[in-house]
Parts: structure tokens; sequence; C-alpha cells
């Protein structure tokens, strides 16, 4: 089986090559160019320009490395074969670090208490409030949420979920439906959006949202950058209804120079890098992958109609 | 009951006050110069001034909020009456978030991310290595060691732990004595002490123990400033020997202005701030201390011939 690569990042490391050869030595991960399109099979890819997989005329499998799936669905060329997410158990737990750590850091001010240090000031921001009295809020609770809101759970905090079909998690406030995402916020002191870019969520975070908040509460944004519109969220800063906001994705990625969100002083910023786990960690996923299709059981396809 | 109050951001809380009315009302707190001396039977206090309480000739007991009891029994003219350390829960959680936000720090590289921020940098430092791959190990594994080294593990680090007692604890490697911690040591990739001062422990962490962890360890060290050797562990950041050293703690208090810890690009200081809860948090503790204490069966002495 041919399976054509077009994923920097893997394509630069020579490990993750070796170790998937050993995984699965009946396959060829090609590079682009390398082979004729006509004889690719499968496509593993993180993000490929539009365009590209329609020459592959013998498709019969996209595996796709990113957990957001929504700049493949909007190239109107994709063929119309199944969508594989390879979401693997590394990148839930690099998920939940950073949304562990970041809830930490807006909790315990740990940004003031960072920056008073490079005035050498010694200076006790104020007693910390317990876990227990903060609401954190998990938009979206499938493999990246789920395991960031039990995390937050078992440190203590009140953790609240919102998702598009009803879940039911012990310990943990459950809702759904746009009554219930404006329930939800009334209470939320801390809100965390890992949801997927969908004709549904697009443009979600924003003036409306924020203003459902309560005033004094932080956003995290580590789902995608389109969910949110980032002058609602200038705005909603600005004008102190918003305490602070963390965002690892944007609307356009890299972040361009000259945007006000790089130098605002109550945002925080990393470059798309929450969960991005090692090459090698996808092998045996991949291999995985490969022999349930071989098999005729295709694993965790994207559902186009929900745009996930 | 006339309780003397030695503590300085209890003595500024009015709700503390009104609420531990509530809690006891047969008890009075008083501060210092309210009544006569010879009246007070008990003494509430976080490092007091060394000399006040041997003028309280009919003290019976001294309940003490700090979990460090160093500085009391380093107090030559110190009653001879028992000493209860008020560890609550709510401080054990403060803990334990503030060591699982210091790891992930470490691990993740945050530190590095947001200095880049600074500069409006959009650069990916690298995947991110797995917890599963790093060994954490936590020195001190008391009411405040224990839930922190207990998350980490949930967080799927490798943790170990050393203590003075042997331990056991499920899926956790448990070290004691010289040679047990010599053992964990070799192993470690972020070490965390949050040790009492005590004979043994007094400048535990120096020259020989950073030259048992691997090149590229990190320390954290939330226990006692004077466990650490401030100029070996300088001299083990400038060698490259260490890689990071978090300091929530320090041999003088507040951190002097000219001290070469504040400006280390290499050093991240937190103002003794790691576990201090609201004094409300301890108006339960502290009832349920002196009902006991009434009722002679007085909780959690201090151990003066272990020093903690």
């Amino acid at each position: 089986v041919n399976i054509l690569l077009l994923a920097p990042q893997f394509e630069c490391s020579d490990t993750w090559r070796i170790a998937m050869a050993a995984a699965a030595p009946d396959v060829a991960i090609v590079a682009d160019g390398d082979v004729d399109s006509a004889v690719i099979e499968g496509a593993l890819v993180d993000e490929p320009p539009p365009g590209r997989l329609q020459y592959c005329t013998n498709l019969r499998f996209i595996l796709s490395l990113s957990a957001g799936v929504d700049s493949l669905l909007a190239d109107p060329t994709l063929p119309a074969v199944p969508i594989v997410r390879l979401v693997n158990t590394e990148m839930s737990a690099l998920m939940r670090e950073y949304i562990v750590y970041q809830v930490l850091r807006l909790h315990r001010r740990f940004d003031e208490t960072e920056a008073l240090q490079r005035d050498r000031r010694w200076v006790w921001l104020s007693s910390a409030a317990s876990a227990a009295s903060r609401v954190v809020s998990v938009l979206g609770v499938g493999h990246l949420g789920r395991p960031a809101a039990e995390a937050l759970q078992s440190l203590g905090f009140q953790v609240r979920v919102w998702s598009r079909t009803p879940k039911q998690i012990p310990g943990i406030r459950c809702f759904t439906g746009i009554d219930g995402l404006h329930t939800l916020l009334a209470g939320t002191d801390i809100l965390v959006s890992v949801l997927p870019l969908t004709p549904d969520t697009m443009d979600i975070l924003s003036e409306d949202l924020f203003r459902r908040l309560p005033v004094g509460a932080s956003i995290i944004n580590v789902g995608r950058g389109a969910c949110l519109r980032e002058d609602d969220l200038l705005n909603a800063l600005d004008s102190g209804h918003l305490a602070h906001a963390t965002l690892d994705v944007f609307a356009v990625e890299p972040l361009p120079d000259e945007h006000p969100l790089w130098r605002h002083p109550r945002v925080t910023i990393t470059p798309h890098t929450a969960a991005y786990p090692e090459p090698e960690s996808f092998v045996k996923t991949i291999a995985t992958a490969l022999t349930r299709i071989r098999e005729g059981d295709i694993p965790t396809v994207v559902d186009r109609l929900h745009g996930y």
C-alpha cells in the first residue's frame, strides 16, 4: 500500500520513519512527487495544501494527524473517501497538560507573579482562593476535552462541560443545546474551548457569548482560531469585562507580527503547540488504523454532516 | 479560653474573626497587648517573634498555622507545651496546585514560550515529550507532598518519592535512607523538595546532591530555604549541570534585592506563596483542634526529636 505523506513535522523525522517501517512493513510511506498520484491508495496528512488530493484518483482513505479536519472539509476538490481522525492517547495527554497548566496559571495568578520577578519585587498578591470556589467550564468533551475536564475536577475545581450530544460524567455538570450553553456561561470563571471548527461553532466565541460570562471571567481557546472573533475579544478585554485570554489558535497562523494580541498585557499566546506529540507516538495508532482499514472496519471516521 | 494571635495575615482579616467567633464562641482570640500574658492559655501563631511566648506562663498549647515549625523549635525560650501543626486540606490542595503547575512549566518549556511572546516570536520549540518519559521525584511525602505526588502520577509522570519513614503508595516508587536517596536522584528529571527544615535536612540540597542528578535535571524547592545551599545551586546552574530552579523559599526572606537568584535567566522565583490559604479556610481546622485539646486528645503534635 502506498501512502502519501503530507505533514511537514513527520517528513523531517527519521526515527518516526524507521519505527513506522518496522510496525507496518507492507506499507510504503511516500513523499509528494516520489510516485505517480494514481498509485496512491491512502494519505497521511496534517492540514495538506487544498486541491492536492484530487489527483490521487485511486485514493481509498485519508488519515488526519490533526484533530481538526475543518480545512480538509473546506476543500471542495477533496475525494469522497473516509477521513480517519488519528487522535492518540498522547495527544489527549498533552492537551490535558496544557489546559491544567493554563487554568492553574489563571487561578493562582502566576502570570502576575512571573512579571513581578522581572522587576525583582517580593509582593504577596493575596491569599489564594480555593479551587472549589472556581467554576471551570469546558466546551467540547471528546477525546481531547474530556480528560482535561476530569483532571481539573480531580484538582478540586467545579467543572462544567458543554457538548453537542448529551454526556454524563460523574461529578461534572453536563450541558447541551443553546439554553444549556447560556446557563453554563452565567456561572463560569474560566471558560476553556476545545471545540472543533464547524458551521455551528464558527465565531461562537464572540461578543454575545462574552457578555454572558460574569465580569472578570477568563477564556482559554485551544480549539480553532475561527471559533473566536478576535476583535470582539479585544473589546471585551479592554472594556474590563474579561480578565484574561490564553490563546493557542488564531484566525491567521502564524499570528501576524503586527497583531494587537501579541502585546496585549492580559493575553497569553502559544504558537499552536497545546497538543502536538512527537511523530513516534503515532506509529502504533497509524499501524492499528491501517490494519482495521484492511479488514474493512474503518475507525473513528469524520462525520461530514457535523464537520468533525 | 484566651488564645493569643501572632499571625499578621490573620490579624488583618475581619471575615476570619467573625467566622471564628461563630465556630468557637467560648474562645477569645486576643491580639498581642490586649490582655495580660499570664491569662493566655493558647497561642495561634505563624512564625512568631522569638522570645515572645516565654512570657505566657500559663500557656498550655501552641497552634502553628505554618507547616514549618523550625523557627519555633529554634527558640530556646519556647515553653515546653505541645505544638499542633494545623495543616488543612486547603493547604495541601494549594501545594498540589503549585507543584503540578511548576512541574508542567518545566516539562512543557512554558517559561520559554512565554519569553518568546514578549518578543512576538512564533517559534515551535519542539514536539512535546511525553510525561511518561519523565521521572519526577518528590522529597517529603507528608500532608503536603503526597497529594502532589499522586496528582503528578495521574497526569502520567513516572513518580518517585523519598521520606524519612518508609511509605507504600500504589504506582509510585518509594525510597528511604541515604542509599535510597542516591538511587532516586540518579534517574530524576525534575526534583521537588517539600522537606521540613530539621538537623537532617539542613543544606541537603547542596553540591553533592546536585552532582548525583543527571545533567539537565531541574529542581523545585517548596520546603524550606535553609534546606538549599544557594551558592551551590548557582554554581550547578552556571556549570550547565542543572537546567532550571524554581524556588518558593529562601535562606533570607524576603529575598534581598541584590541577590543573584532574582535575575538568573534559569531561575523562577515566587515569594513564599506556594501554599498560603485564605484565613477562613482554617476556621474549622482550628475549632476542631480546640475541641480535641479540651477533650485531652491533642492532634498531630510536632515531634521535637525529629523537628517536624
